[in-house]
């Protein structure tokens, strides 16, 4: 797949033209090593061979491996988990407890978080720039869910963001229950239960 | 470190006689190797060299790497975070919180975990053996905590067990934040908090 022909639309100052179905290849290409074979031991090499384009393609776009992961995973995680802003706190937290439930059934998902978890236990670098640019902006996207339901007088006032933020995602994530393997996608009696149970918890985070 | 000299205390019919000292290094080693290398790569020879043992001193406690692993996380589990049982809800959840914190703050132990779960998702005879062996009995002993809460009065009769331990652990685990890293421990003032918001959280588990 060359890059040669100029993709429509907005063409950023000094930068080459990069076709975004070359882009979108190399991207899906990434996540099928990172599944595969895992982070520490996938390569560019692979990528470009899966994605069917030079390793020219893929360095046009990322100096190296490791912002090419974040990206594609940034990518996933908001593509699968997005934060729902429907008009009420109930119907927000049920978006996203079927949203992360999704993620959870997705066992190319779970393996590539997974692996990324654990090598970053050992690669601080890693650990930092995933906090950055994968963690931080979603916790944000979440603290505006639940600012947006204090605003409505849905919680309380003085509702601690980042302790409920905590209570969100780790009620979300934790269930179903095992981490070792994918979960099967919650009912709709089992989703209902918990939003009742995440909000009841969203309201306890006062200061 | 042979196994020559018989242990103390209770013999296992048909069983050799196995040093305690010598079980107890050999675990100490996997644990070190599992943490450096990850379950993929550590070997067995590894494991030996590392406790000063032979590898027959292994193979006469555990057939395999496998069923070795999981006897030793299994221990770093149950005693790394307890399940207490301290004659309240409230103490009961703040002394699990509190393990809970430790655990995470500890990066061996978040190494190892982080890996395994990794793992899993590749292996599922290993995601099966670590929820029969590590996941299932820590359920039920939270289970246990959660029943006696319930016939203390400090939780609804109608609780439903699975989904509060689902919460109980999903909000213990995923606090403080980032999966990312290994996490400083939480600080008495936010303890409390944590504690507050999970009491409310079971207490609107019903059925």
């Amino acid at each position: 797949m060359p890059d040669a022909t100029p993709a429509p639309g907005r063409r950023p100052a000094g930068a080459a033209v990069l076709r975004e179905e070359v882009t979108g290849a190399i991207a899906q290409a990434a996540l099928a090593e990172l599944a595969e074979v895992g982070y520490t031991r996938m390569s560019m090499e692979a990528v470009a061979r899966r994605a069917g384009v030079g390793k020219a393609a893929i360095y046009r776009r990322w100096p190296s491996k490791e912002p090419m992961v974040l990206d594609v995973v940034r990518d996933l995680a908001n593509q699968t988990v997005p934060l729902p802003d429907t008009g009420t706190l109930r119907t927000d937290v049920a978006g996203f407890v079927q949203h992360t439930s999704a993620l959870r059934a997705d066992l190319r998902a779970v393996r590539i978080l997974t692996d990324l978890t654990a090598e970053a236990t050992r690669n601080p670098r890693l650990a930092e720039a995933m906090r950055a640019t994968a963690e931080e902006p979603r916790r944000a996207a979440a603290g505006q869910l639940l600012h947006r339901a204090v605003e409505r007088g849905e919680l309380p006032a003085d509702l601690d963001i980042e302790l409920a933020t905590d209570c969100l995602v780790g009620l979300a994530y934790l269930r179903p229950r095992t981490p070792w393997q994918p979960a099967e996608r919650l009912d709709p009696d089992t989703t209902a239960r918990l939003v009742g149970v995440t909000l009841a918890a969203l309201a306890a985070c006062r200061r």
